[in-house]
């Protein structure tokens, strides 16, 4: 069962400040979860979370964030900025790109972030720009070497992330003959696994390769990156990942693989889903009831502020605010109002029985949810807002307006009368 | 066989001005395709092409289109405003939309758009908002009682789109009573058909139901609105659409089903696609070659700027400039820099060996191309660039900078000093 962490009342509140549809984070939550991430590691020292910033790209949330420790993920000049801006420069930040641009490497070597190098050719890139740092990683693809108890794996040799074993092995040594002096690997086999096993699973595969490196480099590493993967429980059946069992399971790889090669290592994650996504909501209006061959509720929120569901069919729970002890006994699609007929955000959906006016709220949508937005269509993209523990209500970010909608156009003087 | 209407030469002298990535147009095919459309169609009197603006949101575009007769197709606030700046305006502007905010019927009214109501429910709500007008269009959506010869379709009682028969029927009769003095009703059931039939069994069908209108009714309808849903040939072995055979069948049926029934309508329609889709390209240069378990060309374009292939796994060709004449024998898959795996613009791709520096261009990138660019990853979307017959090139749009990417954090001054 998926609740609200919100009232009718207090939704229809902040929407006659705000107009929907827009998005609402739980400030309570994300704190919740950030300060569980850390405890669930906090035997390990040096252990950080390197937050995925494509998943929540808001300065307000990084910052909420860094009170726990956290630093950011990025790959792209305007997710550096954006870090920069928080007050997380240096090696807080986790330059984890992979097809990097010469201009990247270097901003990300004046800011001192650890460059995760996604190929051994990167080498050569990152000497000639911005040089070799002291501390670097190395992105590992096992390829189908790697396979987990209980769980069938995509085909990781079709990943083009990475590099293969001994791309990795000779990365390492060449970046040592260079001049670095702290290494970590890197590895992301899976995307929003429930399996709990996943994360020891995959840290006991790094385990074993950080002897193998020691025995055979002399390279004793100073990290390991477990990346991202840890999945939400979108479905009201499904149950969350217990991080503190899986924190515990990592302690019992580590005490078991580790410890007896004289090896200390600071893990590193770079989650995102996990961190912010039960945490925010996409709060939309229905503007229309439409009864052809199904029957239809029109919402004010289309595909363009939450993508998900139309290019993936992926399914987001939706509580009709002020209806949550009705019966959901009224059979709906659930759409946006893009020229696609993909714009659905839910189709042959339960709910109870709505009409005009009714405030929906699409749940599990603190990730990979804004930050995918588009304008197709000239839709705009909509205010993201923060319900701070106290219960006020913050904009951290303002809706998009026509005017940004024809910004690349500003040369023509076509728009320049356009306002909002 | 694809090939280019550019030189390798002339692709490295634009790429000197305007850094890859970017969209190239070819205003000559551009004009050439809105030309034979126009002469397709010439024996309708009252024809329009209602170019989907969804496609190519560019005014530089819409004006080209615009001295072929070509009004647009809109469906949100910016989309009408686009239009309106490009001096297309009044029944020049089908308002297209579904699951319509109650504005933008105002917005549309004002600007005496022709309005094509998705609902019969909309009714209202347009006379609520703006009024009902004298010119006014109805969506049908035929359901499982349409079928085409040859073809399977979707099923159309699945879509969200239109009225059912009855409904239309309703529709027209109250929009009669409350003062409204010519109609129009709408199709749109396939997308993206290769099949020639479409358009005259589509037709056949609307000319049918104008028929049993003007009985049942006493309504004369003064269009039909035929939509979009002609393909192009992505693949180089398909055959283009050809539209004068497609505009002579419609001919046929129209000479066959209205004129015994006395009846003369403008026979409208809707392309995007169609319409721009061969004459775009989006031009990329190669930043790195990897071999692990593959090999990979990396792109400095990614699914920021042409979403396509990564969401549907569309092909679209590419042809390396200058290697035209080269044996395409080597295995790739061709990817942007998104820390998404599906970030690939071409997945076991047979192309010409290649190198980091070459310019790989994707074809028919002209429709849903640019406008369904996302900032995922942080990633900015590129510029757009017009060739014109002269061999001249013009920007039709600038990059999009940092600067933008920051716009709607304006409020909180964190990112004032960024410039670019």
């Amino acid at each position: 069962m998926k609740t609200l962490p919100f009232t009718k009342q207090q939704l229809e509140e902040i929407a006659s400040r705000w107009p929907t549809p827009f998005y609402l984070y739980d400030e309570a939550g994300i704190r919740s979860t950030a300060a569980a991430l850390k405890d669930a590691f906090g035997w390990n020292k040096g252990f950080r979370e390197y937050f995925a910033v494509k998943a929540l790209p808001n300065p307000f949330i990084l910052k909420i964030l860094a009170e726990y420790g956290c630093g950011t993920d990025c790959a792209s000049r305007p997710e550096l900025l954006l870090s920069e801006r928080c007050g997380i420069t240096g090696e807080d930040i986790m330059f984890s790109s992979n097809d990097t641009p010469a201009s990247e490497f270097c901003l990300a070597r004046k800011m001192r972030a650890i460059i995760n190098l996604d190929d051994i050719s990167h080498i050569e890139m990152l000497e000639g720009n911005g040089g070799i740092p002291e501390t670097v990683c190395c992105r590992y693809n096992p390829g189908s070497s790697f396979s987990m108890t209980n769980q069938i794996m995509g085909n990781l040799s079709d990943t083009k992330f990475g590099m293969t074993r001994p791309q990795l092995f000779e990365a390492l040594r060449i970046l040592k003959s260079k001049g670095a002096k702290r290494f970590g690997v890197h590895a992301l086999l899976v995307s929003c696994s429930m399996d709990e096993e996943y994360y020891p699973q995959l840290a006991a595969e790094l385990f074993r390769l950080a002897v193998e490196i020691k025995k055979e480099l002399g390279i004793s590493l100073s990290f390991v990156d477990l990346s991202g993967g840890i999945g939400i429980p979108y479905r009201p059946q499904e149950r969350a990942v217990d991080i503190a069992r899986v924190g515990g399971q990592v302690r019992q790889e580590y005490e078991k693989i580790l410890l007896p090669a004289g090896i200390e290592l600071a893990i590193y994650t770079e989650l995102g889903r996990f961190m912010t996504g039960p945490h925010g909501y996409l709060v939309s209006r229905v503007i229309h009831e439409k009864h052809t061959y199904k029957n239809y509720l029109g919402l004010d929120a289309t595909a363009a502020n939450l993508m998900r569901p139309a290019i993936y069919g992926a399914y987001h729970h939706i509580t009709v605010a002020g209806k949550e002890q009705l019966p959901a006994d009224t059979l709906y699609d659930v759409t946006g109002s893009l020229c696609e007929n993909n714009d659905k955000f839910a189709v042959d959906r339960l709910l109870p029985a709505c009409q005009v006016g009714d405030l929906l709220v699409l749940h599990d949508a603190g990730a990979h949810g804004y930050s995918m937005g588009y304008n197709y269509n000239g839709k705009l993209r909509c205010a993201e807002l923060l319900v701070k523990p106290d219960g006020s209500v913050q904009m951290i970010r303002r809706a998009e307006t026509a005017k940004d909608y024809f910004a690349t156009f500003d040369f023509t003087g076509l728009f320049d009368d356009i306002k909002d």
